[in-house]
């Protein structure tokens, strides 16, 4: 591709400017954008991201203008580029895990030491003894070895307890063997294994004497430490191109009767001893759970601003862009309308802006609850030790009211948050039309990169099942009288208080009226899911919809109380004004009349509401609320503080320059201009001139 | 990487068989796929495809196994070869248009000479003169010229007479100026362009002695016939990666005051007189419009095949897949239960199975109802030539109702049939849990170039609009007692005769009440559109997410009305046998009450059903009738007769050896596995034996 010549260089959009548009736009609101960023996330974690962005920019490595353009193989290498230089950085600038975290964000991708950084040191960290942990993880931190976590097969995903891969003790030498008695027992999706890991840690049942223990992790070595080629009895690879999260090598491996010594099962819960072969139980397998609750909070709290990207880039070009004049337009002049003055286009972006702060609220306050429980756990997980092993988590935490809470709340939330986050991508992808569609439009990789998150720790919808299951105890519990005092349980018994009576919730014009609407439809469902179940006797296969929808209005119904109380919060009232406060009222409301409005039926046959207040939410309430908070929506975006860098943008720019940016990557880094080919059917040439390399070296 | 050694190669899945589990589910049906299949696409185009198939299957350019692994440039490279052999093919084996098409589903990728075959020979031979085809048809039909319709641009998709491209007449030489004002007149989009095309018909604002007359359509050399370098003052390339689509070179254009001769104006509707520069009116425009309607009817009928890809693979692979016990099973085998079997998955499955054949009916009855059209408004267009110019398709319309009422189907079922089988398609890959989101799992490529028609050919929101406009004019010559004899003004005077009373339909023991209710939906929500619009005088923007509402169950409404029409046909009885019939029947109360219950709110407040009904559609007749129709699941996808080599993918094959060839694929296709990387971050080595190349050159 040559340069443009002078009269396109010549060539500026038609006015008016996208600048100017987002400059307009921005003066339409007094919200002041930095307060409200310090309120969302705090001045402290705002410097950080300026700090480390300004660390990534000035290495040449980190550079995305070739990120869209380049194949599989090409994208692994530069990520891998990527991961040494930001290893090399963390050292240089003595980085702590927030900071790395922070830097992992502002890069956008999942690169190939990720699950060295994440599950295996994790893993070996909390599931290693002393002596483990100098002989593992140690040289692991310092990345001489490098890690990954092998627990799903091509077989077995969700069930861990299906695994096929076996570990055997061998009393003779005091070693275990691991091996893969199937095609199936492949571990298959490991992320790092495909061809960076040195080592795995590999769950695998444990047999002693032919007895089965269950699965259990043992860390075995996979590829040799000088050459990288994979040790004997060792198969292994990637498992090839996936829909996005193509710059990790996800991989495959099979083992065939590969020997580990005694000390590669992490024995910290549980171990076998050496010289009887007696198998000695886990101490506090709580702890373990706790982990993935642990991660799934994280994914809520995350899901705010995953959603939040794509909210961004879609309000800023629903700005820039114009189409058509209004109908009712009495302007002859024939300027066009931003698209964002069409309700149409309001009604799709707009209750996604106000479920990103809904999710965010919601992940902090699930934060603060984990860590509260940390301790707590930590003092039951001693009390019950020794009396729960191979259970799973919902028999575990019988013991502890709180921790069931927070495992149930954390399944439904993950859920709940994962899928609006993913779908509500795809929603604002297609708000920005044809060019939506385009690489340069920045929300199609990224959704599908996220995508995974909705399948895994935890299927979304297999989740839902342990929030039903933990429901459905907590009302047997408050039926008989012996249950214990949490929200749950308060709800419910102000449900089976005021059945007769009916509800009669002011969700129109009372704010904690709609809180109680939501308790009520939870409520209400959950008793019937127990009548199905309890007195109906109807089988657990043919309720799993039902809980589907159960666990859907719990999730929901807790999100909604998030935000709520969120914006009781004493504190807001000293960091930020009233207008900006007014305004996260309205977001409040219409997530939540939304919402109410898009699951009717169930807030109808509930009696939760009537039909006439179900009409009036969307024909009246929502329909003001998005009126009212359309000025605002440039500057309410723009609190979420996305540096251009990160979203990587042409539709989402901060200064409005969409067609500008647009044309400039089409035209000058998009390597396909470099080929120009013979485009006649009965010629055999293809290429008349392949020049495309250039556009890689020339980055 | 080199070839498993003998001890992988004797790996085979744990049992049951994937190929034993699909026997067990066909064996569980009567269904004849056979006379099932013919039913749906005759027993001429089965054989048809079986003819092309084994064509294509010989060829080894056509050879899927790269398909996945390539980068862009390497993908249009591959895709420019199988254009330019498949238009050799053609002309071998003298293919009709039917047998191309035929051959490029089986195929399924978008190629470079796409709008070359489909809109550019379409605009030449519908809007060209006898003289202009012999000009220019007649080389684009022999593939001397290649050429592409250039419409949408940088600013501008939906609203074509924004079009920033200027066509100026000069009278002085009697030739026209094509002229790029701005960086957002460039063209955008346009298939065949950004690397192939040498001609492009352009669409621009002709203007005479500095009048506007309308976008027109010109025929402009973009590209030298022999070194296909642009000609002077021609800036063009491709526009960049987009989310799919990625073999087609979608392109921009910019013309820097380029001339053009007369005869390059196509003239066949309006045109300009060269001696006195008069501007000569279209003489048939809806003729022009007749060709949209075709378009959205052809997407309309694929729609169903579209999502009949993705449900095949589904349900293909949870029969196979298996996970966990059933909870209340009493077997102690430990053996675990197909996923198909759960009602979850069922209940995300087995509708949208339902879907397909929904659409598949009602796009048969719309392509009859075109055909039947075409003559019609024929005559039409006749009579009222030269009356119309420049006016959108509702005004051009308004002489004949038929015409109208095409419109507005065509408009309101493309939306709805695109979106369906879009997110059908997601929810698919999503119910294929983890394996889903791998590329040979087929499902998400297939997705993501399908994902465009949701966009394209009228955005399936603004369509709506159209679908609105169409009801609200029915309704008010109802009202006024002048209203033509169609279905619509049936449904809506039916309407009005008894609203007073109540509807009172039997949807879960009638299915004609079932159709009732949809239209009963229809006709309520078309009043209060009318109620709003007229009486409240609401503007339209206000108004649009009402009418995006009434175009979703109008079209819902003829879907359900299409396919139970169909089931009625006398021919049914001559084709099937009675189980099928009765299958067939489910599917259609599946669609239906499925449809109705997502949808609950709409029908409770118009009174068409109660809510005692939904609830008990939901948790008796969906729920029930899931359980009819799943021991059918396999034979009635193997009834859509996909060949493997068409699907592509691991999950959905055929003899299910799911995990062999994923395996397979994983193991030995995967360029990435050529590649020997060094792990550790301190060294700067990246890649220590990159033999990447050899697996494109094994293939």
């Amino acid at each position: 591709m040559t340069p443009p010549p002078q009269w396109v260089k010549d060539l500026k959009p038609s006015g008016p400017q996208g600048s100017d548009l987002l400059k307009a736009e921005r003066a339409k609101s007094k919200i002041n954008v930095e307060k409200l960023s310090e309120f969302l996330f705090t001045k402290a974690e705002l410097e950080r991201k300026e700090r480390i962005l300004n660390i990534l920019m000035a290495e040449k490595v980190f550079d995305k203008s070739n990120n869209y353009f380049d194949g599989r193989v090409d994208k692994f290498k530069t990520a891998l580029a990527r991961a040494k230089r930001m290893r090399q950085l963390q050292v240089k600038h003595n980085w702590t895990a927030d900071d790395y975290m922070v830097a992992d964000s502002l890069i956008s991708e999942p690169g190939p030491y990720g699950l060295h950084a994440s599950m295996f040191l994790t893993t070996l960290r909390g599931q290693g003894t002393p002596e483990q942990h100098k002989l593992f993880l140690e040289p692991a931190e310092n990345y001489k070895i490098i890690g990954c976590y092998a627990q799903t097969e091509l077989g077995h995903g969700s069930n861990v307890r299906g695994l096929e891969t076996t570990c055997t003790w061998n009393p003779e030498d005091k070693t275990f063997t691991l091996h893969s008695p199937h095609l199936t027992a492949s571990k298959w999706w490991i992320g790092s294994l495909g061809r960076t890991a040195t080592h795995a840690v590999v769950m695998a049942q444990l047999f002693i004497k032919g007895r089965s223990y269950g699965p259990h992790p043992f860390v075995c070595q996979i590829r040799d430490m000088k050459t990288h080629q994979p040790l004997d009895g060792v198969y292994v690879g990637d498992i090839g191109p996936k829909f996005g999260y193509n710059t990790m090598d996800n991989g495959f491996l099979l083992l065939n009767k590969v020997k580990i010594p005694h000390i590669n099962m992490l024995a910290k819960f549980s171990s076998v001893d050496p010289e009887t072969g007696k198998y000695l139980k886990p101490s506090s397998p709580s702890l373990i759970y706790g982990t993935l609750t642990w991660v799934r909070s994280t994914i809520v709290l995350q899901s705010g601003g995953v959603l939040a990207r794509g909210v961004t880039i879609a309000t800023r070009y629903a700005a820039v862009r114009r189409q058509f004049q209004d109908r009712d337009s009495t302007d002859s002049s024939g300027s066009e309308n931003q698209v964002l003055n069409y309700t149409m286009v309001q009604f799709r972006l707009l209750p996604l802006l106000a479920s990103c702060f809904a999710l965010h609220f919601t992940g902090k306050a699930m934060m603060e609850l984990y860590q509260e429980n940390q301790k707590n756990m930590q003092k039951v997980a001693e009390g019950n030790a020794d009396s729960n092993r191979g259970a799973g988590p919902e028999e575990i935490h019988s013991g502890s009211d709180l921790v069931a809470d927070l495992h149930a709340t954390s399944c439904g939330l993950k859920a709940l948050g994962s899928t609006t986050a993913a779908e509500g991508l795809e929603v604002c992808r297609r708000a920005c039309g044809g060019h939506g569609y385009s690489q340069f439009g920045g929300i199609g990789s990224w959704y599908a990169d996220y995508l995974p998150t909705t399948t895994w720790e935890g299927d979304n919808y297999m989740l839902t099942q342990q929030v039903a299951r933990y429901l459905l105890k907590s009302a047997r519990s408050v039926l008989k009288g012996d249950a214990p005092s949490n929200d749950t349980t308060r709800i419910f018994t102000t449900f089976l208080k005021k059945q007769d009576m009916g509800a009669a919730h002011d969700v129109l014009g009372s704010d904690s009226d709609l809180v109680a609407a939501f308790a009520w439809r939870t409520s209400f469902l959950t008793f019937e899911a127990l009548k199905h179940r309890d007195l109906e006797k109807g089988s657990w296969n043919s309720l799993l919809v039902d809980f589907w929808r159960l666990s859907t209005a719990h999730s929901q119904y807790l999100v909604v109380k998030n935000f709520y109380e969120a914006l009781q919060d004493e504190s807001l009232r000293y960091s930020l004004d009233p207008e900006t406060i007014s305004v996260l009222h309205n977001l409040f409301r219409l997530y939540a009349l939304n919402t109410l409005e898009k699951e009717a039926s169930e807030f109808y046959s509930s009696a939760a509401v009537t039909v006439r207040q179900i009409q009036l939410a969307r024909t009246k309430s929502v329909m003001k609320l998005l009126e009212e908070i359309r000025p605002h929506a440039l500057r309410l975006v723009d609190a979420w503080q996305f540096p251009d860098w990160q979203l990587d943008s042409s539709l989402g720019r901060k200064d409005g320059k969409v067609y500008e940016d647009m044309f400039y990557r089409a035209s000058q880094l998009n390597p396909l201009n470099g080929l120009t080919i013979d485009p006649y059917p009965d010629s055999d040439v293809l290429v008349k001139n392949d020049e495309t390399a250039k556009f890689k070296a020339k980055l």
